[in-house]
């Protein structure tokens, strides 16, 4: 897959994190770029959070690198302001840029002091193994407790000419996002419009990021950036430019779903005849997050009276009996009656690592909204009893 | 324990349940007790909470039997209102009363037809089984996945004089009330008016059965019911029998929290200092219903950064710089950071069965609220996973 033109990566291990494995990163733009971003809703929010908002408000929407690290997301300590700063300096100076210039973002616990000295000290290093090519590297940087890197690539067309966009995200758990989650870095080097970009990047997150939900919970430090340099020359169009944009952040939030924590299976959940798109999308994020629904799913349970529940406490006026549900494609549920199907035929197909359950309501609206979750394992629990340890 | 004068009880195995355990019970008043209940407030409605509502509007709020069923909840069935009505007419007819003196309640299994045959045939025998002494019996018959029988006691005086509170109730799973969760029955010989007695529920139901969680679902077929049938002759005060009755909920409530599906710890959460009380309550649900503080709980890992966390997406403005959090009544969090503790003394102490956090706002308002939940484990996951099978 060919990269943007005009970025370079690395990636080193500062020893953030206990295992020896790459925990520190950066992304730079040969030439300051065009960025947009989007937070995480929580009230509790990390200083790197902050300190990126403020960054993009001083340069007036313009980054020429982003400095990431995993194992510790620098949030709720008292030096969690000064660790951030010092980082992003210390970033500065070894690329030589400002650093309002540089977006920070952290990814790890939360409530322990960060030694921001090793992050300083790994710098110059990681300066000097900037190339072109190192793009999966920072996509294996910032993974948590992720099983797999995730990356997604795009071409968008103007004429006969084309810009790339590359993108990666990390999981796995606390994915339930309100705007952004977890983190997911953009590069592009289209020529785009800030405030093109902008609204490209808010429209894409509205169904991507926002429609897939692992355990129900938001984070601190959650962070989407996309930066454009508009390095190719090539000026796709408006519309052209976000339909790239929102299949690459659709796959990767399907990637994030699929590798949630403890999970064996991608859950995509179609509701169909809201009122509209917002109802649609509560009965759907009610079903995504419903831990029965998602432990029948792990256990191939075709258990749709669980869906047909969840459903019910969405806070969404529907008439049960006009509901009909499908799992893999097969009628289990029709005018809120159980259909006619075999079971043992259905159990089978639920074992499948892909699984699809469709809610729609007859006679209803014109809403529909898709979701991703993945279904809920012992893994899941083995995972987070002992995050720490 | 002294039981209400005035009452009967009886329990029967009717063969809707796989293993051979009474999964049929009647709870009789000896005169038509006035009555008061509450229900889901899920969108899709059982049978047997329909025409509970029913029976209650027709009979003025008076009930002379509950008729109560496990192993089918009756919900999303073809010939449910049909099977519930049968079971009501075959239970008045046995204890010769009105239909519309009997409140329907069922647990189980959502979506499959429930065989209401055996209920009706069950019925001689269970009304002739009737006797004051048979409560724990019911208690034990409603059970689903409860690993224990639930019952809490309570006397109430008036003057030298004493009335008399018992009341059963079963979990475990699928508990988020909103109103009112699980089945719960309550029986007293006090003599009530119907209005104080709707109140006294609905007030008791709030600071209870509203402020417990295990896993964040609403079932379809939520009832809490209390019966006063008068019998004692004794008439308490009105704020006599609300505090004996809010006492006798409240043990309910923890005892289902306790008995979570796979639960091995009782949670209770503490928010003080929120603007008000709706708020404080909004933050101990996000907390009670986050699994990443459950799983930590599990583990006994005091990750104290997941309840800050937790309560950053409840919705609710607060500064999360003024915020204290205890665990076991160890400052682990102070002005939203790190305090200094002995995690692994800490760790020791979260070993125990119960456990206790404590989330303040310094300065804040008078808001404060008290949550039950219960720790996630494996077992919840294992339990769920195969729920029909």
């Amino acid at each position: 897959m060919n990269l943007p033109l005009g970025f370079r990566y690395a990636a080193a291990y500062a020893g953030l994190r206990k295992i020896k494995k790459d925990d520190v990163a950066l992304i730079v733009s040969d030439t300051p770029a065009v960025a947009a971003a989007v937070f995480t809703q929580n009230r509790v929010v990390a200083a790197p959070v902050f300190l990126a908002r403020k960054n993009l408000r001083v340069s007036r929407g313009k980054v020429s690198a982003i400095l990431v690290n995993a194992g510790n997301a620098n949030c709720a300590t008292r030096t969690g302001e000064q660790v951030a700063l010092s980082t992003i300096r210390a970033a500065a100076k070894a690329l030589g840029v400002k650093p309002h210039y540089i977006l920070p973002a952290s990814t790890g616990v939360i409530g322990v002091e960060m030694d921001g000295g090793k992050i300083v000290a790994a710098l110059p290093a990681l300066a000097g193994r900037l190339n072109t090519a190192n793009f999966e590297a920072v996509a294996a940087a910032i993974m948590t407790t992720d099983t797999v890197a995730k990356t997604a690539y795009a071409e968008v067309k103007s004429g006969r000419q084309v810009a790339r966009i590359a993108a990666m995200t990390k999981g796995s758990g606390m994915i339930q996002p309100n705007m952004a989650t977890t983190l997911g870095f953009v590069v592009s080097d289209a020529v785009v419009s800030p405030a093109a970009l902008r609204s490209a990047l808010k429209r894409a997150i509205n169904s991507s990021y926002n429609r897939i939900s692992v355990d129900g919970d938001t984070s601190t430090n959650d962070t989407v950036a996309v930066l454009a340099n508009g390095a190719s020359g090539v000026k796709p169009s408006t519309k052209a430019f976000e339909t790239a944009l929102t299949s690459v952040l659709e796959s990767l939030a399907q990637q994030i779903a699929r590798d949630g924590e403890g999970a064996r299976k991608l859950v995509t959940i179609y509701v169909e005849g809201a009122a509209n798109e917002k109802s649609a999308e509560r009965i759907a994020r009610s079903i995504a997050n419903s831990p029965l629904v998602k432990t029948a799913i792990a256990g191939s349970d075709p258990n749709w009276g669980r869906v047909l529940c969840a459903a019910g406490y969405a806070g969404v006026v529907f008439d049960p009996r006009k509901t009909d549900i499908d799992m893999q494609g097969v009628a289990v549920c029709r005018a809120g009656l159980a259909a006619d199907f075999d079971e043992a035929e259905l159990k089978c197909k639920l074992d499948r690592p892909e699984c699809y359950i469709r809610f729609a309501i007859r006679g209803g609206g014109h809403g529909r909204a898709r979701f991703w979750t993945c279904d809920f394992t012992e893994d899941y629990i083995r995972i987070n009893a002992s995050y720490r340890t």
